[in-house]
């Protein structure tokens, strides 16, 4: 069950192609979420920083974007059919979102133990909830038996070029709403955005650095990075809860590897300090997974002063009583 | 001590000339705000509702327009000796922060009890803090005395036709970026924010009703506006901080009787519900006056259904925790 091992690589050529009519694509669906700036940020961090706000974008996140693109793609039989995604957090709403709006049934895996609100979040959309059993099969595994069972569509969090692709299209408009910028810096999970993102800057802005930002305990995308093979972590236990994916894709970690500058780790402390310095002072209520870019600024883990800096802000689904009592922790 | 009866009350024509030149002075050094929608908030609310985010505003609310409106148009000897305002809340940020980029020395009358984040936000941008005591003279007649004193310019919360102004350039950019309104929803408290948007429809989109939200326990505005004259409130007890001002002034109420269509009430517990839905669902943080448009329109008190509807979000300057723990009581 992987992308390049059912298709291969595609090529830099095909992807460009694709991504052009992605863009497109998107841009007819989603919000154009605007780009925040902040003097006190700016002052903090040394580097004049550009802020795409991906929490204000539809169901709260970018991932509306990837699941847009791919399932806006199928056929009225494929949609009629209905799709099919595993995830506990910001894929899972954007999968319900997008089958709601364009008709399709979807089925989502989620662990019973998903926190209440991104269950009620799910089911608001319309979508089937199936709880997977941690003793039997994986999720992935009964994604998978439900795709070929009900001849559904499986849509992928992070592993296919049209779920990257479209998350590379705030990049896309950060680069011409920001205008020419030095580095770049992303969130990395699964590394869907983080490859999309390489791939824009790749594109539209070529001598611009894109940089990954990691939770420290989820350090599996920057160990990949370095030792040139695909890591793992498991289970890591960090506050940042979009980026606790146990590792990247070959297809992601292969664009990784050939468009990242670099990849960075910041720790749940500073972390935590950086998303509450976003809520006070730039008032977006914002995930800590959204904060990363803004973490790796403050924490000094990316020196980046003197730069004129974009930075994905990521999603702002919050369980806000979790985070708040996180911060007086 | 009183702008009308030391000026008499500014005819229509001159506003008008003003507010030309007030737009090109506060587009130069304000933030041009983003107007965020919500598909959620639309179908709650039966209304396609557009918000201007003034919570994203340089010191997080609108109060920076006014104040930059009226300190920008002093002279260089003006700016040398100084500013002084009375206020604990936005709009002493407004002033600290204008006045040290414009170079002038602020003193900000604020009450020793005013909570310790808006303190420390007041001395950061460098001003000098001048606490009053309940028992004796009144802020405003400190702060009367302090501008005789020193020489220096008194900037009042509301009551001058360049702090109204500039607060009206907000609803201006709003009705150039949404497109025609049916309706402006506005937060009312010393009425500046109020008056200067229902001048702003009446020469930008004279068909557009303007609305103010006021909170129930601070209804002084709503009261005046029914009674015609004005009416005062003493020391409300209300989330809504930064409506809790005890009366209209002669010229925003002239201005509120001849251009506002209505003012509405919206009690405490609607209010912070609405709060809490806009963290979550718009993931804007707000205060709580600040969602007191939005608050109108979920609970009813403003019915605008099928309408296309403006509200202006006022301001984020929050005490997180004290905000958290009053969603859960």
């Amino acid at each position: 069950m992987s992308y390049v091992a059912d298709h291969g690589v595609p090529t830099l050529e095909y992807l460009h192609e694709r991504f052009a009519d992605t863009r497109t694509r998107v841009s007819a669906a989603a919000h154009r979420t605007p780009v925040v700036t902040s003097r006190t940020l700016d002052a903090r961090t040394g580097a004049q920083v550009f802020l795409k706000a991906e929490n204000l974008q539809r169901m709260g996140a970018f991932k509306f974007r990837g699941a847009w693109n791919m399932i806006s793609r199928l056929s009225r039989a494929e949609l009629a059919r209905g799709v099919v995604a595993y995830s506990s957090g910001n894929h899972a709403q954007a999968v319900a979102l997008v089958a709601r709006e364009l008709g399709a049934p979807a089925t989502i895996v989620m662990p019973s133990f998903a926190p209440r609100a991104k269950l009620a979040a799910v089911a608001e959309y319309g979508a089937e909830i199936l709880h997977y059993d941690l003793l039997g099969e994986g999720r992935d595994a009964l994604a998978v038996r439900v795709a070929r069972e009900r001849g559904c569509t499986l849509v992928p969090p992070f592993d296919h070029p049209d779920i990257l692709l479209g998350q590379g299209t705030a990049a896309a408009e950060l680069f011409e709403d920001a205008g020419a910028l030095d580095a770049l810096l992303v969130p990395v999970g699964g590394g869907g955005l983080l490859s999309g993102s390489a791939l824009a800057a790749h594109w539209l802005a070529p001598t611009c650095r894109v940089i990954g930002a990691e939770p420290a305990a989820g350090d599996d995308a920057a160990r990949s990075f370095r030792s040139g093979r695909i890591e793992t972590v498991k289970d890591p236990q960090t506050i940042a809860d979009g980026a606790r994916t146990p590792s990247l894709s070959e297809l992601t970690f292969a664009l990784i590897r050939a468009h990242v500058a670099d990849i960075v780790t910041v720790a749940d402390a500073p972390l935590l300090a950086a998303t509450r310095f976003l809520w006070e002072r730039t008032k977006l209520l914002v995930e800590p997974t959204g904060a990363l870019g803004v973490a790796a600024l403050l924490s000094g883990a990316a020196d980046l002063r003197g730069k004129r800096v974009g930075v994905v802000i990521s999603g702002g689904n919050v369980d806000l009583e979790a985070v708040v009592a996180a911060f007086a922790s």
